[in-house]
């Protein structure tokens, strides 16, 4: 149990969340996106995790979030220029997150030219299991991956169908900024997203290995900065 | 020194820097931006720090990066759903802090309605004065920064122009997200932004309390990810 345990205390050490946006085709389509000729990079901080079991929260005056289930890679050591060939050595372990996007945010944001910070970075945002070690995750390429909101499927898919696979991901970013122990990859989502309301519940797994579960509340506490 | 010494651990101890685009209305004029109705909000990694006296670095293919003189807010322990009235006491101190663009990657990323992460976020994109307790700052709405590109004045302003002021950042992006001791809010840049080229060099402060300075030089090592 000691990789367990060494897995775990990683999130805890990590400074970063870089997220990879439109990673599979299906979902860039559906989202009305063209496929990337490089990967889109977001941050997230990691103030917006939760733990699994936690309560995702919809600030006002949202009623839904979107979901978006993406495997994480957990940081294991400090990346800086890493070729592709020996990107994996710099893993260290895996979780599965969702990357809840207050979409209509988004979608002002996007077509302002601005930043996606207000609709990914709030607390809670991102749902994250515990990280399992690199040894439990033998064929990380072949991983399928669900999401079930209260008994209906919404997403299944493989990591099979990443346009940018891991490896080259990681080298990439580690070309970009230097990765450090405990940062996480978000490598992007799945077809199949869609919103989950206040009182629903959200179960998804990596099919073998973890599942977590997380209920969608209000936020009670508005955004104080705003004057109404 | 005791108050200089926990200031300057502070940094090293956050894990997010949020960032405020268009917070002075000459600046955001000088790039053909409206005024903005809510702040801007981006993320920054804290990868992308660099100490007083070290070199800024332009990746290829690039010749030459925006400069943003900017007041660094440090906050000094965990602040959510903080209230204007009591903002400033979540204040830990303060530094000066230049964010480093990447002008045309942020154009085209605009464009597209991309997020800023690869204009905004490279290693050593943050330069950053070593942290002023707050006893040594008594008005921190009067502060004049300045910036110098080799010997030409390129910006000074009085954070006094400011559009959205301190306790209403600090209200505003802690009902967003939590902030943690460390964490850094870059309050935005003054008009008068441009270009540092390869060879050049910068200094900057603010006046009366600090003042910085760095070269700017290629980065040998180019974006390993990409296939040239
Ligand atoms: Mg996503
Ligand atoms: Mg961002
Ligand atoms: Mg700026």
């Amino acid at each position: 149990m000691a990789a367990a345990a060494t897995a775990s205390r990683l999130l805890s050490a990590g400074t970063k969340i870089i997220a990879v946006g439109r990673n599979y085709a299906a979902h860039a389509k559906e989202l009305g996106n063209a496929v990337p000729k490089e990967p889109v990079l977001f941050m997230k901080p990691t103030s917006s995790y939760l733990q699994n079991g936690g309560t995702i929260e919809v600030p006002h005056p949202l009623e839904a979030l979107d979901h978006e289930v993406e495997l994480a890679v957990v940081i294991g050591k400090k990346a800086r220029d890493v070729a592709e060939a020996a990107a994996m050595d710099y893993v260290g372990g895996y979780a599965l997150a969702l990357d809840m996007t207050a979409r209509e945010i988004q979608s002002a944001a996007k077509s302002a030219g601005l930043p996606w910070t207000v609709a990914k970075g709030q607390d809670t945002f991102t749902p994250i299991s515990t990280v399992l070690p690199k040894s439990m995750v033998v064929d990380p390429d072949n991983l399928e991956l669900w999401l079930k909101v209260d008994e209906e499927i919404r997403q299944k898919g493989s990591t099979k169908d990443m346009i940018f696979k891991l490896p080259f991901l990681i080298s990439h970013i580690s070309s970009i900024m230097t990765l450090l122990e405990g940062d996480v990859i978000l490598t992007g989502t799945p077809s199949g997203v869609g919103p989950v309301k206040v009182g629903q519940k959200i179960t998804a797994g990596i099919t073998g290995l973890v599942d977590i579960h997380f209920d969608v509340q209000r936020r009670q506490k508005p955004l104080s900065g705003y004057v109404p």
